[in-house]
């Protein structure tokens, strides 16, 4: 970072931000890739370029984009969004489902129409779930053959990746667009990316000057960035950390799902009480709804879960 | 009509649009009302006052905010949707239901905020279901307590009120604001309302103007809204016509459900096929989804059901 | 009225709502034209279809869109506005000076962009004032080499053609669109209409519903809408009439412009004063900004006229 | 930088922004601040905030938000923007200007609503001109006294500041909100804040979050960014490096205004060949409309002045 090479990116002459958006865009199999200062914003960028005036898109139950994002789908990006079941598997909708959902093509004039499917993988609120390369081919066969645009939010693709043995770029196939993040698993700081062909990166470049997301000298967290990249495989280290904390916790009794990738799910009785007991014995967790969301990172070691799975079992309770 | 005083409604000098103005609030119980030229129209003006940027609002499933206003609840009053199960019967979600959707209060400023309840009394696609008024009294208590808003679209509320033989204010108890259509059941050209309090109607008045509802001369059409006013009790023809075709089209095998109001729904094995058979004989019907729907109007006399039956005997089918 | 054929205009079946459209494109030069509420709703639609996000527009100062749409222009339809100089006469500007404020084609992407002229004719808040032929036909030409698109704010076209003795078609040559009402001068109750290509009109079409533009019955309005079409040549009286109090005014000592069509605005030392002691003696005018502005039409007749100079000349005050 | 303490910003959790933010509250003398990846995100959040829909807004003739924020205060924040003209002076209105700008109060509910005045000190495509502290009051008292509300674009606040000897915080008196850049004349990188009070500042921190603004381990720029604040006192050298070059560049003939602060505006014949000369020579510049805008910074010495000078003297031309 320090001897990033920088410059002003909003007149286009950061050269260590192009040098990462290059990186991206080949390592996500996109023609082109705009850096953006976080994966909220790739988002909304891609849904607003995607979107015309109250389309409705689709997503996921509990997809970033319908909750997480603080409704910027709809009054920014101006979506009507449906909330796919996940009945296929955590975070997966069934063909079928989506088939359904996206209903009759040439609709009149009067009615909604339905013009974007926005998938996620992993899909953090279910757990870091993957869409096996199977399904995220059958789900794109169903919508592209609708005529929508598919997003891929990505935030968390890296995983998926490394937990399926394929590079990330195998996991875009079809989308339109699909946004990632360097800041959650890969551990650099601020940043994010949208990629998508050639077109949509130009008019998401001007999309992202308008939200403000244009800025000066940020080559030194595209340096980081570009570091993160270099490692993506780390992450295996992660996913094992989750399962190791998984299998610990299924031993002292909680009910917890097997880790797909960094994320641990459990579901406990009082979700207020236990997230109390466990932040008094210096255990940090989130609430996602009713389960408690463990995630292994970078930062913590395999000593890290066991300490915490010793004090839990001292002190916390599902 | 061709007798009424008009005047221009923007500089808010039309004296038969004041007058209907007035004689629709005392009607819904509402201290003041504002006429729009739709009922949709009349819905995302409460929408877009109702909510911030990004609010999230509940509307039972197919709701007509939800699917027959082209998103504008999201891109133009800026609400992101979240739709209710139909678990209490048609068109109407479970207290529990709600209670659930709505979520914790006070989330972090990172959250998506719930600011709105939507109800539809009837509801169009469930078939002119009906909220019995202990329903609405528990929904609107269970959202007033959260410290949501809410919104009734009543554009067939004079056939719930006519079904259950009360005012139509009795079913307006403790919402902000009601809309209420002249131009469907009640039969007058051109017309909606939107109610609420003062301020509230206030601002709507300036949202119209905004969206081009402000017209000059309409008292026109407020001339003849005040007769349909003068009317509602005939609905309760329209209410026996649909028992009438239900019954007929059950005594010829069709899957239908008892009508609660004017609309009649029947499920068929296939939309189009049904649909096409009705057109060439002269039935005039349209799809909600799988479904067929029958609407009996003022139009129709008790003659025009039997006939309907008869002709579909004859060359229609299910 | 009271014979009009009508039907469902969302559902697209109102016969005489499709009658005035098709008279409408007619008479004004164009493929198509949709039927609105009123002329702020065809203005914002032709803004919200001609702009993408951001995009500035260029209008004469004080145009309608401007001044009098309560921002729609930049909060709804998303433009960002600039008001040209009336420097070529009121309501018109220079060539020259919308070639400056054009500015230069193929600005990076980080820089405001200028996609629309809107023109207004007769503009309004100029006096009813007239955009002759060929300054129309410099400042299209001029727009168009830059690739803008134009829209003609027509809700007073009917004035200019009838003054220049032109058919209204003459005066839209090259326009992407053109909104007229039927209200204001014509004496129409309620409505408009947006006039473009029948791409555009299909566009409209979507954008009018999601606005709560879509109709019933409409066609008890289009019937008056019609007759008010057949009588254009009428409004030579009200401009005669202009004349004359123009003329009177004058010859009492107020300092007031020759009108151009039906509006008469006199410049007076008080607004509010003068505005008081106008009503006092049951002359009805307005102010625009600092001036009168009086309106002929076909309610009044020349006795009225003459009627309120001598009132005038009793009791009003410049 | 390196040694930054980090955190999830999102969740509030970054001790080096928060730092950063409280630093920057103080420095601006405003009760609260949050950090933005940008300056004109700040200022988006702050007319958003400020600006109900279609509100109007005043700005000095070609301030930043009205020309170089890609219609954001349109289509983003709703505002409709009304241009002030330069009568006091460079990027300064009169106060007479403004005061007939923001017109009468209490308009009826159909006319456009003036809520907001944007002041910009320095004004940058004004040169780098200041606003001095009692125009900057005359202004205030004039806005308030009519109920607008007042937003500072302060990108350069720090540069009027040194010029004028003054600190920061003197040249806030009486806004709601301020925004600054640590990127620009500070030289940090990536970075802005927006300050205003402990309620405005919560409601921005949501729409921050709703724009993708809010970032992860941002402390790695706002240690940056604190660094940057102690240094103010630094740009005085800027200021007389941009004298140096503007005295040299009028010794050789170019017409030239005496800059404020760090920025150098001239006058040239043809601006595309002006700007192509400097560029063949190594010397860059940019346009502002039809002027060369040269700006003086830290990573600029004296001799690299005097070295430009030497080139344009010998290649370049006005």
């Amino acid at each position: 970072m320090a001897s990033a090479e920088v410059g002003d990116n909003v007149l286009d002459g950061d050269p260590t931000i192009r040098a990462l958006e290059e990186r991206a865009a080949t390592v996500l199999g996109m023609p082109a890739a705009l850096w953006t200062p976080s994966g909220t914003m790739a988002n909304v960028i891609a849904l607003s370029l995607h979107l015309e005036r109250g389309d409705r898109f689709l997503a996921p139950k509990d997809a970033h984009v319908l909750n997480s994002e603080l409704g910027s789908a709809a009054w920014l990006a101006g979506g009507m969004p449906y909330a796919l079941e996940h009945d296929a598997g955590p975070g997966r909708p069934k063909v079928e489902t989506l088939a359904k959902a996206i209903g009759p093509r040439n609709v009149p004039y009067y009615l909604l129409r339905t013009a974007l499917l926005c998938l996620e993988n992993t899909h953090n609120a279910a757990g870091g779930a993957i869409i096996p390369p199977h399904e995220h081919a059958q789900l794109l066969a169903t919508a592209r053959r609708a005529g929508l645009r598919v997003h891929l939010d990505g935030a968390r693709l890296w995983h998926a990746a490394v937990a399926l043995g394929l590079p990330p770029a195998a996991l875009t196939v079809g989308v339109d667009s699909v946004s990632a993040c360097f800041s959650k698993g890969l551990g650099a700081p601020v940043g994010s990316v949208v990629a998508g062909n050639v077109t949509f990166v130009e008019r998401a470049r001007r999309m992202r000057q308008m939200l403000g997301g244009g800025v000066r000298q940020g080559g030194v967290l595209a340096a980081a960035a570009l570091v993160a990249l270099d490692r993506i495989g780390d992450l295996e280290g992660d996913h094992e950390k989750a399962r190791r904390l998984a299998a610990g916790l299924a031993d002292l009794g909680w009910e917890v799902d097997t880790p797909e990738t960094n994320i641990v799910v459990a579901r406990v009785a009082d979700i207020s009480v236990t997230l109390e007991s466990l932040t008094a014995i210096g255990v940090l967790a989130m609430s996602t709804g009713t389960r408690v969301r463990f995630v292994a990172h970078r930062d913590l070691s395999v000593d890290d879960i066991d300490e915490a799975l010793m004090r839990i079992k001292a002190g916390g309770h599902p």
